[in-house]
């Protein structure tokens, strides 16, 4: 909190700094879906209302029924915490790691998490292309006690195919690995269900995937996310490696509600790959290198522009600048896929800054 | 999750057990303000919610300058967290002490967070009046690393003496122990101010307090919380020892608008006063030992019965058996204040109990 972290989406600190409202800035920054939020979760926030009088139920019950059904596995392999993130310490807290292997770039969360409980990290360096290759499985030995794999990737949305991913799964549960699978992207990516390793948990005890409701429903400021594993130990361990009511009634009830409306997730998977489709098509016109993410962000390097962000801020526009990602230069940016005239702004102010910056 | 946890208040377990709606039980067993939820809390609460479409703030901004004029502290003296149970966990994690001095009983979910983080737990074990005494000092040694002091207890309600604390303060500071003072029920008793040691923070680097919203705004549901402490890298260890979105847009929004309300305050303090003498009134005709607490939860042992919660639970009753605490038998009982209508029938299904148990 006093400490300047370099996440996506500080948006309070952007308005502060530009005197100006939250509501004007566009926050390209955070990957929220592009639909903005549904009218069913308003609706069930405020039916929640009257029962946080009471404590929230510290099983997440209904939640894990919903769960449950939603993703096809046991209630037991289900642990509910305060967003995602608030998962990843509870795991590295509860399984405490010696050394875990990342595939870099990636997520600085996921180091965040692990040094607090005292893990060491190595890493594999991807290469210029950031795509994870099967030399990876040369780089996983058996003092190795956690792998984490985020998959589309973050920041590239990149997505590893299944039969690479398996191998590292089989790899893994030889060399006695737990192999994390980040899934919180993969739902509003099309042909999820090519992609998922929600089928192998139970033959895979070592397996455990991490999912959110942050993006596919835009409420990262709600915080609700879930872990699902077959270890029946693994799970005791993350339950108890914090306090016994992470996640607020309201975010159990809104959850609920959410895994109702598969409607409403084909549509936010549909209009993300149009408006995906859209901002590819623009941005190759740029001088950039775009690499070929699947997910409801895109990634790019504009080669020496590494003030791109501060650029942007004169038109009220925020994105992610990825140096604080290890093994990328200061010149590689995040962008979320948004609304189409959202999306149409930000290609616009990067035309007039990419012809401003090489024009006559 | 998966765990069972004998914390107070699980009402769902109840209601799925007794086939009726939560709305039915009377839950006397989590301490509660007995106003119910303000309507200020439920208008924040809807102003709030086209906010989490975006990351909460996570430096809480004004949510921190609203404490800090609320309690007379720096900005920098605040760590807010999802509930003061959060903030357990990650001062354990981020101080991680060796030994942990505990006057019992105590609230559990202290121990549960310093031996997650490997904390080995000694006792000062208080006598039959439940209250802690001078002797408290001769068991303060320098090896210990961490003393926490809930004030008032839980789950007695008895108030530890300036004077004493104050003493116990001075040692620690000596010894390099770091005492945590939970003063989160202070705020509902009367005399708040005499009790207090907001005042102490500055000139003792080794004080850190615990505060909660949950009790006195009637919202335990939504999970917020905070700790204050004038030692900036203890506030640092804190924050990041979990990740940074801990507390929700809606919280840091309800948090802001709660802490304007000082006539609400002044409210339940003077109704939960005059509830707690009416209990107390009550409770002594009773064959019960009936302890002098001053917040807004009574604690009591009938001799024998240890079946109370089992009784009451036909009357749709909920009470807190406290077996669960450390020292203490499993016929000591605690019960909340709650509204005049709420309070008469929880005494008249007691005495009804009692009657049928002593009777002819």
């Amino acid at each position: 909190m006093t400490e300047q972290k370099t996440h996506g989406g500080n948006i309070y600190k952007m308005a502060e700094r530009l005197g100006i409202p939250e509501s004007e800035i566009l926050d390209f920054s955070a990957n929220i879906n592009p639909l903005g939020l549904p009218d069913f979760i308003r609706e069930a926030l405020i039916s929640s209302i009257e029962g946080i009088i009471n404590y929230p139920d510290p099983d997440c019950s209904r939640l894990r029924q919903a769960i449950a059904v939603h993703d096809g596995v046991p209630e037991d392999y289900i642990s509910c915490g305060n967003g995602g993130a608030d998962l990843l310490f509870r795991l590295a807290y509860g399984l405490r790691p010696g050394k875990v292997l990342l595939p870099v770039p990636a997520f600085v969360e996921y180091e965040e998490a692990m040094e607090a409980a005292g893990a060491r990290m190595v890493y594999y360096r991807m290469g210029e292309d950031l795509e994870i290759h099967w030399d990876i499985l040369e780089t996983m030995t058996e003092d190795i006690d956690l792998m984490i794999i985020c998959n589309p990737s973050n920041p590239t949305g990149i997505l590893t195919g299944r039969d690479l991913l398996l191998a590292v799964l089989d790899q893994a549960r030889g060399l006695g690995i737990c192999l994390l699978v980040d899934e919180c992207f993969l739902e509003i990516c099309e042909h999820e269900e090519a992609y998922t390793f929600k089928g192998y948990l139970k033959s895979y005890p070592n397996l455990i995937i991490l999912k959110s409701f942050t993006k596919l429903y835009a409420i990262p400021g709600l915080r609700l996310g879930y872990l699902l594993s077959g270890d029946p130990d693994l799970i005791g361990k993350v339950n108890r490696a914090g306090q016994a009511w992470p996640v607020s009634h309201i975010a159990q009830c809104v959850g609920v509600e959410a895994l109702k409306r598969k409607d409403y997730r084909d549509q936010v998977v549909a209009v993300t790959s149009r408006e995906r489709e859209y901002m590819i098509r623009e941005l190759v016109k740029l001088p950039v290198r775009l690499y070929p993410g699947k997910a409801n962000y895109l990634f790019f390097r504009a080669e020496g522009m590494t003030d791109l962000d501060l650029r942007l801020e004169e038109y009220g526009i925020m994105i992610r600048n990825c140096s604080n990602y290890v093994n990328l230069g200061d010149d590689y940016w995040r962008v979320a896929v948004k609304s189409h005239e959202e999306n149409i702004k930000l290609i616009q102010a990067l035309k007039n800054i990419f012809q401003y910056n090489t024009g006559s």
